[in-house]
């Protein structure tokens, strides 16, 4: 007698994070997991890069959060589709939790969807939600021994966005010694220095974005 | 016919995790969960706690990381046990690992036992580990929302240290704000402002540790 097994947790979700893909690619739009730990300055980066691009991307925000909807009261502004997910005491974003919010978007009339996972340097890594890339964001305050700690997170991402550049003077954080581990870990990673506070490093990441997006 | 079902995660957990408390209490060790998000300074407070009770207690250190072993070589000093969990992709630890890592202590050699979690706001808090309180730790560049975004670890923690006060010139934190918020989640919650940079607190948060110990 043959017994019927459930697949796999990551198995179903890579199902359902494939068929994400495939609506990212008809439609065209290019799609964004944004990993980082928990007050590293992705909602900041999101504002930033919101107003930075006004008017040449239209942008799609999905916010993970485990409750509130603070962070997507910070993006909203005109023009910009936010939706809310809250995740309920989960510790990361899945490939079905992108499909529920993707009823709530109009995806024809967007270029970039950016999706912010719960603050989280670990599970988020580990669950593909049918993203273009994931882009990694990481503060010098949390210091630059970080990629020895959790290497799957640099390894999985293609841009590393160093932030809080104006906290370096009153930190301890090698910049180059952070380099050398991550790109140990992942060769391909692409890193850019930035402040989302003073804007230093703002146009790299946008470049980066519209080459990305150009690609598409 | 009466299917056997294998217990929830969580209950076996919370057998060990019983287990793990009786063995404390024979040897009357003070166990501490410490907990926090990647970057907030628990490495850095244990260094410091260590250093400035010495002679005072016998500290044992159980360290977990996904994996390496750095945080176990920074605390490692004379009359220090510590005890490295590598937990190989999990985000956090749980009450088995620690009765694994008891093995390799001598709990009637130690006064005082900080369990430093692996570095994460979210799972950690779920797994009971048979501590006698969770201790949070949280950094003020990391921003004055987290109670808002990370309600559960605020809400079991029975101390809340404010670290890297040094910094607070430099960062957006409104700290009575986040003592608020705090509050409001866990009234019970004690707060202590620290900075392991310059010392600022440390004080009162060995007379914190010296009070609970003294009650053990």
């Amino acid at each position: 007698m043959k017994i019927p097994v459930v697949k796999k947790v990551l198995e179903a979700n890579e199902r359902i994070a494939e068929e994400n893909r495939r609506l990212f690619a008809e439609h065209g739009v290019f799609v964004i997991n944004l990993v980082s730990g928990p007050g590293a300055g992705k909602t900041t980066l999101l504002e930033r890069t919101i107003k930075g691009l006004k008017g040449q991307f239209r942008f799609g925000v999905i916010e993970g959060d485990i409750q509130s909807t603070v962070d997507a009261e910070r993006v909203a502004s005109p023009g910009v589709s936010v939706v809310q997910i809250n995740t309920g005491g989960a510790c990361h974003l899945d490939g079905n939790m992108i499909r529920g919010a993707l009823d709530k978007l109009d995806l024809g009339r967007l270029d970039v969807l950016i999706v912010e996972n719960v603050g989280n340097l670990v599970c988020p890594v580990e669950f593909d939600i049918g993203e273009h890339c994931k882009v990694m964001l990481l503060s010098v305050s949390e210091g630059d021994d970080k990629p020895l700690k959790y290497p799957l997170i640099f390894h999985e991402s293609r841009l590393l966005l160093i932030n809080k550049m104006d906290l370096l003077p009153y930190v301890d954080f090698n910049v180059e010694k952070s380099r050398r581990e991550s790109l140990k870990i992942n060769p391909h990673l692409e890193i850019i220095e930035i402040s989302c506070k003073t804007g230093d490093g703002l146009t790299s990441w946008f470049d980066w974005l519209r080459e990305k997006v150009g690609e598409r």
